[in-house]
């Protein structure tokens, strides 16, 4: 059931890159809910490609059709289909067996005994993310009709920091600013000088990765569950379906192996008659279970693999050494994209488990 | 199903720290399997606290009884039960209603309405380690008639590093002598400053953060799936079961934010007739398949939360502010013990994606 | 995931009967199998209203179109979605409210708030069985290649029965003769007796039920598993799935109840060096196993509650009594095209349990 | 995952007939719930063997111990683990390589490579029923906190048919009096002639079989979903894990095949306010979703596999023909004992379904 997340609000994807259609089944939508078009539209928009340095110049018009799940205005309760037309492949870019460095080519190519799609990158395509931002936009719906809202920027992007969130409070105020800029930064001021990694690595053919930082504000306490069914394993059991993410950390995360316990450990306190933490290095998950305050993580994007450069690889089919180099329309950062799919995934899983938890 | 994990090989743990029993049922393993307890034991041993200075003085025997699924030197196929009796705890070293900072009582206490059995944890405890732990080890026997085996160490603990793995090799030999090891490096030499860092925190009544770094070696090529059972997705999943785990990353992991696609991107090779990469940054797995590389991934381990110092929290019944420290026999750093689990967690995921494909 | 079924080949069926498309997501397709279209469309034709006196006289054309994991002649081994059109939809027929008798009008209100689509029963329709039907004609080839094939009758329509299958040897000549058929009978002498059954209830504005008696021929000894994955156990939660179906039950069915222990206990002997049983009483499944015999089951079809003879009712908006008539094409005895789904529904689920011990 | 069945409330099974200890994991039992243990004891004696001229003489204390999931008086809201102690076994009885005809020895010898358990039917006995009455009898507890109570009786055994409930209205002091009774039936009338069929076939060395009606009562409307989760799929994937069980009907059953539309329509009516139907030929059932009405099935009891009369086989190790006759205590009817373990399962899937809808 490789293509097939959640529990409670499930999300069943499907498509290829360069195939007539993608799309996604959504089950678990709660019946009577009404969709705000253009919020979902304005949400897809941030994952799309736009006329910048660092975008490829593929540009999909991301128009989706519900088939299913949907009349009168309202969500009936059983499963929906969202379909996404293609339209903007230029298959003859791809040598179909070209095995690129990076990408799943080769690893796909074994998975399937070579029967995988290989124009665009098929089912592992970035493209398949268009359907999750779907659901992820459909579910920030439902989300903030709770008061409960995300917040994403790009943490780094090579060797550029962006100011960090605040760990305790993230505004609503801050999260909209945030989902209305298309290079979404705490610091607008660090913008021109990762912009200029990115287009020194473009013009040398290259790319560069990055980190983006996500929060999910408003959440209830008692979210998750103990052993397998913790909020850190469900959400990241779903983010790492995301191309390109290869890490993932909550709260202080990595930086956690250079704390003390006293000062890793986040202090309670009454404020407003409700048990709050002072800090927030837990990322407002202990044992599993939200403890009220912002879920808050990093994804690290490693730096997009198609690159123009020349590099060495295999032919899979004469098992011989060959130069590859990627022709075509790609990013050369992909994390300004990455950071609206990661926010969308967010809302996707705490959607799951506040179903499960019957809210 | 919270405390189910698995889709071929299956577990499913019970139990608290201070109750008669806990355990687990584990499905899926292949009939026919003999297992050879010694082993199993030495694993065991691995996770267990020990007479060191930064180790817990609650020793519990870990003498296991398996119940079923084994039967005149076997594995019968059907599901087995081990159980293992706790038999050194000490509840009156616990405040049943203290609310520790860092851990999970205030969540387990919202999750479960109060009615969460809070001594030692209960559910929460790394306690209910020592089946996953049983399971790992179960699972490395089905494993090493395959030429796959894990290899596992710490890879800093506070300011302290080790050097870290070839990610393009490790030796069967390396991984023996690092299981062999209580306190598993590389570089041993580091050993004395670890410990340092670690009798300090614990004299201060503190404790230390780290991290693990494991390698699972001799997988095939193509094993998981793109979209949601990406290899990375399942192995997070498990990971992030085991407690103080805060963040995952893969092959470069959050170093790959500072590297450019050119080299990121492994490039390909042919070896002894064998398609591989020179470089190992992708950490073994590319598009969420593995590439027949070694899968290499780092846990960050949070510093125990249990720690003597004074610390503010809240009282959950009367919602006043209080002042905790945590009584008993805790580790001032855990990381060498979880270390084990760790590596017990990649195998069990190894095997069940082995199973998934037929192997 | 109500709307998903199977472990390894799995099917998430989507739509509603006069939504603007219907269709279904299949997981676990073998990479590299072809597909016979002129076969799907001759099964699903099998399903399709005809020109019989008996069949409703909507005739959707059934046009299916592969939108995702079919690529080059071959299937991906990704997802696979197909989409049917709708098109011959009258939803003028139907009064939207109508709480009609024996059908899900109130369940599918209650269940899902009052916000299910209740144009010709929405997502609860037959007409959702077409997708099922394409995936059990998909899994009939797949199956076919390794010598395994179903053979589906009408047992009986009202008061006529028709022979039973010989329940240890049914052969591939009889399949395929029986599938020709749009009324499938054994002994066809029996045909003229049925039709005028169906007739007379057609002429008095009601309708009759009937048997469906389905075997698959040339499985495997082995396939399921006990206690909860018995073969029965997964057949039974497809055919439930099936509307109007309202019982199961496998080899001697309810006759066994007035069976001696020494007359249900088929005879072990040896045939050409294979095990095999002289009767096949259990259905080719013993212990929820299968035996290598034809696994052989019944499936009781209920009348079609769509009736025009008035029928008392309850008006879900008023809470009133009031009379129903239902008006539109409705099929006076759905027998005949439930047969195709069963079988294709028993092509599914015996493709998903060879996928699981990887055959 | 064969032997873990629900979504929300799940059981876990493990264990062999012979081996020294079965039992259960349950997985979503709400925190808070009190158990009245006398009250699961007397629910485990009526799956018991007696005393009586019909049932095995092999008696099993039963005696439970939990050992996880349940502190202070109430349960936790994790993992609850069972134990039985299997002490009454008398392997001397069982020559292990006889492959009966009607057990699963053969099936379960292809399906696990000759390592499965044979001593006493190891996985596949009717011993492991135990622990799913255990979970049977918890469940039935938390439903009756709701008002909502399975009644069950024997329907027929052998010739001797019991009269069948009124399936729109089973009152809780019928259900109580059946659940007294250790051979319940509606008309005690009937007892007589059952026995004296049972007492023939024991003295032939032989067994029957008979069926068992089960009624739920005072579920709400609106349990189940449309396609793959009715509570008709549920309800039977569940049942079809009980040893023996050969068949299952709703409602009106098999005998829909013989009725009119007109007849098997419930027609709807107000009473005290409440939608209700006048009938309940659906068996509380439509669409897939409860209606409100009792939930009414039948289930098909095959006569008892161990007999003494001798019997043709093959012996699995030299596949040669041999006569087999089963030796040791047996019941000559297991009819009664089934009718406690189809209630149980009843009381559990309904749970589940609650659950599913935060009920």
């Amino acid at each position: 059931m490789s293509s097939i997340w959640g529990r409670h609000f499930t999300i069943d994807i499907f498509g290829e890159s360069h195939g007539p259609k993608i799309g996604a089944v959504i089950n678990g939508l709660h019946p009577g809910t009404e969709l705000d078009f253009p919020q979902i539209r304005a949400f897809l928009d941030r994952r799309r490609a736009g006329s910048e340095a660092w975008s490829t110049k593929r540009h999909e018009a991301d128009d989706f059709e519900i088939v299913s799940g949907y009349a009168n205005g309202f969500s009936t309760g059983t499963p929906l289909c969202v379909l996404f037309h293609n339209n903007a492949q230029r298959s003859s870019d791809y040598d179909e067996r070209l095995n690129r460095p990076g990408h799943a080519d080769y690893t796909g190519y074994v998975r399937y005994n070579g029967f995988n799609d290989p124009r665009g990158g098929g089912h592992f395509s970035g493209r398949l993310t268009a359907p999750l931002v779907f659901a992820g936009a459909v579910a920030a719906q439902v989300l903030s009709k709770k008061s409960i809202y995300a917040a994403t920027h790009i943490r780094r992007i090579a060797d550029v920091e962006d100011a960090a969130f605040d760990l305790t409070s993230i505004t609503h105020q801050q999260a909209q600013s945030l989902a209305a800029m298309r290079f979404p930064l705490i610091d607008e001021a660090k913008r021109a000088a990762m912009e200029t990694q990115i287009k020194q690595a473009a013009a040398e053919g290259d790319s560069v990765g990055g980190i983006v930082e996500c929060a999910v504000c408003g959440l209830p306490a008692g979210l998750g569950s103990p052993m397998f069914d913790t909020a850190e394993s469900r959400l990241a059991s779903l983010l790492f379906a995301i191309p390109a993410v290869k890490g993932i950390s909550f709260g202080s995360g990595f930086g956690f192996a250079q704390m003390r316990g006293s000062e890793a450990n986040d202090a309670y306190a009454v404020k407003d008659g409700k048990i709050v933490t002072e800090t927030n290095h837990n990322g407002g998950i202990l044992g599993g279970i939200t403890s009220g305050m912002p879920v808050v993580f990093e994804a690290v994007i490693k730096p997009t693999p198609s690159i123009s450069k020349p590099q060495q690889t295999v032919n899979l089919k004469t098992i011989t050494q060959e130069t590859a180099s990627v022709k075509g329309r790609h990013d050369a950062c992909i994390v300004p994209r990455a950071a609206a799919v990661i926010e969308a995934a967010a809302n996707v899983c705490m959607l799951d488990l506040m179903t499960e938890r019957g809210l």
